[in-house]
């Protein structure tokens, strides 16, 4: 049985889990505060970063959540998540990066740093200039979403696709934190209902990151 | 013919021009500060980012580097660089993920916008402090990829691939900017030394950036 070690708050270990979900993959959740910088984990994986997906039985160690969803996509044939034309995969590709890397970087990393870690680590109160840029810069993102999905059925084309996994997993723990005003995003607001709804997404929207508690619409899939 | 958005010292565009020329694949250079914000670049790529890949005539663009080079894997059978089993080409893409992020941020951002960044743009001194903690993180870095090569031909494995080309790509930015002291790093250097004189790599090694003059064992084959 996987391992997968993570915790609830983690964006990318939100990605790899609704991607199992979808394909059907069970998995054990290991809970990992990475930031203890615990030995075991480090020897698991030398950059310190959930999530990880272990195999003790097969021996195997899936690292870096993009490695771990390749591997997934070409291992289970079942919901495939990165499809089409070389040209369709390399536009799914380039959205995966878009949120696990500019979305991260501008809006998911200052939310966690102000509103979860200095709570939980530093206990220090959050910086508000810090957490309105990200709130804004989430306006900004969510703009190029709404834009995106008025011209296709999901946000890389005709499919659902990994590139949505990746923004439901930074949307939604941005959300949590109360980083998203949803106003004005009729779109983008609809498609995440949609997912809000899935299998995959149910067991993530029930879970709580210790006293870190959500605002009252995260886990209603209505609204 | 493609065309290849880039400026000399962006790490992710030198990965992706080590693959082109491993696989062949022929592309004009098109000079791109990113950091100017030029609206025309900002249309072909919204995160604003090099390298960016565009065919006018195909009608083709590709954005993230990661994203470019999981294309011309799947177009391109030449030199295959994300190859074996599933769970080798995870540990590829695992080590690819540790130099485009990890190394980036710890040695490569910093250094360019130290000594890159601070000349060009800012006209700003560079902050000694900065400098000599990535020139620390840097040489933990090799540390790791001296230990990997004790133990494999190749960073991830018997043969080149896509890992052993970010590495280089990301190192030879830091040996420009002189961030690496490669003293006490044999094996790290041996391993360099190699790419050093291939093909692919050659072109790179003399192109200059702008007033910014690299050390003078950078170009060197034989250092």
């Amino acid at each position: 049985m996987w391992q997968l070690y993570q915790f609830p708050l983690c964006p990318f270990s939100r990605k790899v889990r609704l991607l199992l979900g979808e394909k059907g993959v069970g998995y054990e959740l290991w809970r990992e505060n990475p930031w203890e910088g615990r030995d075991e984990f480090f020897q698991l994986n030398p950059a310190g970063r959930t999530p990880v997906l272990h195999d003790p039985e097969k021996g195997i160690t899936l690292v870096d959540s993009r490695a771990i969803c390749e591997y997934f996509e070409e291992t289970v044939e079942r919901s495939p998540m990165i499809n089409g034309t070389a040209a369709n995969r390399a536009e799914i590709r380039r959205l995966v990066a878009l949120f696990d890397e500019n979305f991260f970087a501008d809006v998911t990393a200052p939310l966690l740093e102000e509103r979860m870690k200095k709570r939980l680590v530093y206990r220090a109160p959050p910086d508000s200039r810090l957490l309105r840029d990200a709130m804004r810069m989430a306006n900004e993102h969510i703009d190029y979403m709404d834009y995106l999905i008025d011209t296709r059925p999901w946000l890389a084309g005709a499919q659902m696709s990994l590139a949505d996994l990746a923004a439901a997993a930074q949307l939604s723990v941005a959300d949590y934190l109360g980083g998203i005003d949803w106003s004005g995003h009729e779109q983008t607001r609809g498609w995440y209902s949609v997912f809000k709804s899935r299998p995959s997404f149910r067991p993530l929207l029930s879970e709580r990151m210790d006293v870190i508690q959500p605002p009252a619409h995260y886990s209603d899939v209505n609204a």
